[in-house]
């Protein structure tokens, strides 16, 4: 059913003292590798015993059949319409990086890459450690900081990976990516989507040239695919859509990007799930909703990396006691899409979902899995739709209509 | 899929002779209590063998998460899109208790309530009877006849309940409710949401005063709390839009009331849910559509008597033998919304829902409970979908395309 369903929420939602975790477990819903998925394989024993208090369902992303981004997978997660809200990768990436982004700036992510003649032999550039691609960074800040009358900022991310910021008048995003996306092509430069845009696209243009130029001298960082051209869009507030105290405990930029676009206040943490549980602990008095991010089950996923999967899987398991312990009135554990390890990628396929509370049906299902969930309480129901499960079991939602 | 599935359905409707019972156990969605739901503790041979002929789902009222009032989960049984089409609870109140509603009336639901010192003490007034709260009508209708040029009219309701309309010029619905929701709080006043408003806003503020003062040496019965303001609505009409004879058999006002908002003629009948099964066997020569309303289900879940909801359950399954002694072509067994003993208010999860015809795939389910249903094969749908469904086994619908 097609509704805004934040106007219909924010209608019916009241304050309240409960205290809810979303546990995303990033691409955690599988497809089988001789049999069972990752989720089957692991030994799960604390999921699974959440499992028989829990209602669980699957949920799909955007629609079915569709491969969400991480964007889509969130915002849907968070109750933003994916489709309404089309969100740029530069501008999570920007966002999560601590770049700072005005209203008329346009940002995007940026790889290094490594060209020979024109064609991309690796998009990645061989994957140079964040200290080496951060150099090559600077290089790019001290050579180029001026195209036409827009400044141009570079900042540096993980690996491969870094932020250009255009600063200037009549900035548009709406432009191709500047990126082949597959290697053994030629390089690809970017495209107005319209007529607004054609200075930008020049100016980018312009500016893939000179990275060309400067790092003709890198071994493999010798040029820049550049994509997600997007500005600051303009969301709905999560704290107040829902009137919740809501906080992100994330690792990567990306997903720290996310929250903070949706208005959650992102929290400082370390490289483990562990770290992240300590900081959900330490920060637990201060707010009532808490997004709690475990990235590796998708990187493992698009490693192809099964048994990594399988290994964070128990990890997380592992440390379930230690949040409960803190005694949350819902705890949702879900992905924000399927990662399948033979596939290598995201994918359509539906997501696990678990609910737990003191008034979910419970009962129906002994193990938390792709099949029972699909055979769960709450049948298949769309990820925008969890938002209104979440807080409907915080006992944060007025009845609607007499 | 926000498809306008009335207009859908009037396009391939189709009259015809099939006879259509719709059941509505109002409430009857449940938690489980020491392991088992109201449906599951029930001894319910007849539903359970029906079960192994129908097909079972269970309906979403709304949206996931969302719980619903009567009115949007009646509206969505009857294939009204309960978001399109929000009703507010006076007219349903004053239909049900056949009050003349005219096009420009504003109608409301008040509730006799207990004050102390512009407190709210009892926001029932300690129930009285409805002989008791008649009399304090009446005492209110010789007072008070005409606020400004409008004309004031009360008329009694069940124990503490009672209608006021308003009859005038300019008057309109657009008003917040005059009533704290809670004991314990200060008496509220209405606002108007608008500019139109404002001159019904001050008649309802006068008429609280009034109201206060006329009652002033009551013990119990000394204030009334007004809320649902609302005008006549005008819906699709079901009989026309479903080419079906369609009746009502109720015994609460509200239900008689959305009833008649949709155009169904609501038929006299007793308060024992026998003498509705009387009704329905008195009258089925005169209709092809019968909404079959028992209303003790939710009563006894809204004052967290699971015992009692278990045995009005039993009661209904001693009935559908003699519902089905009248060779109903379609029999539907499900409720509007779910009221969890343990919960003691509606709530939002899903339906149990269940329909038996001749062109069921049947088989797939053993007995009539939550967990059947979630797992039926149905799937998990809108409640607003029942309609076709409804339609398509009684062989009233055309193919949709060529």
């Amino acid at each position: 059913m097609n509704y805004d369903r934040q106007q219909i929420l924010s209608e019916i939602v009241q304050p309240g003292q409960s205290k809810i975790v979303l546990l995303v477990m990033d691409g955690i819903g599988d497809l089988p590798k001789d049999g069972k998925t990752a989720l089957q394989k692991a030994k799960t024993p604390n999921l699974d015993r959440l499992a028989t208090e829990s209602d669980l369902g699957q949920t799909i992303p955007v629609l079915a059949g569709i491969t969400p981004g991480s964007g889509p997978g969130h915002l849907a997660l968070f109750g933003y319409d994916p489709v309404k809200y089309q969100i740029g990768r530069g501008i999570l990436e920007a966002l999560g990086s601590n770049v700072p982004v005005g209203e008329k700036d346009v940002v995007a992510r940026a790889n290094f890459a490594t060209i020979r003649d024109g064609i991309v032999v690796d998009r990645r550039a061989g994957r140079p450690s964040t200290e080496e691609s951060s150099k090559v960074v600077e290089k790019l800040s001290k050579s180029i900081k001026e195209i036409k009358d827009v400044r141009v900022t570079f900042y540096p991310g993980k690996e491969h990976r870094f932020v250009v910021k255009l600063t200037g008048e009549d900035l548009d995003d709406r432009l191709t990516d500047a990126d082949p996306q597959k290697e053994g092509k030629p390089i690809l430069f970017t495209e107005p989507l319209c007529e607004e845009a054609k200075k930008t696209s020049e100016v980018v243009n312009e500016l893939m040239e000179q990275i060309g130029s400067v790092l003709s001298d890198e071994q493999k960082m010798n040029f820049a695919l550049i994509r997600g051209f997007s500005k600051y869009p303009r969301l709905p507030q999560f704290p107040q859509v829902y009137k919740l105290r809501a906080c992100a405990i994330a690792t990567y930029p990306m997903y720290k990007g996310i929250a903070k676009l949706v208005g959650m206040e992102v929290l400082e943490t370390g490289v483990t799930i562990q770290d992240e549980v300590n900081t959900l602990k330490n920060s637990w008095d201060k707010y009532d909703f808490f997004y709690f991010h475990v990235k590796k089950t998708d990187s493992y996923g698009e490693d192809g990396d099964f048994d990594s999967k399988v290994h964070v899987i128990e990890e997380v398991d592992s440390l379930i006691p230690q949040i409960l312990s803190l005694k949350p009135d819902v705890l949702v554990v879900t992905g924000d899409h399927s990662t399948p390890a033979i596939l290598k990628s995201h994918s359509w396929h539906a997501v696990p979902f678990m609910i737990w509370s003191p008034y979910t049906r419970k009962g129906l299902s002994r193990s938390f899995d792709e099949f029972e969930c699909a055979r769960g309480s709450l049948g298949t129901i769309y990820a925008v739709d969890a938002m209104s499960l979440i807080l409907s079991h915080g006992l944060r939602l007025e009845k609607f209509g007499a």
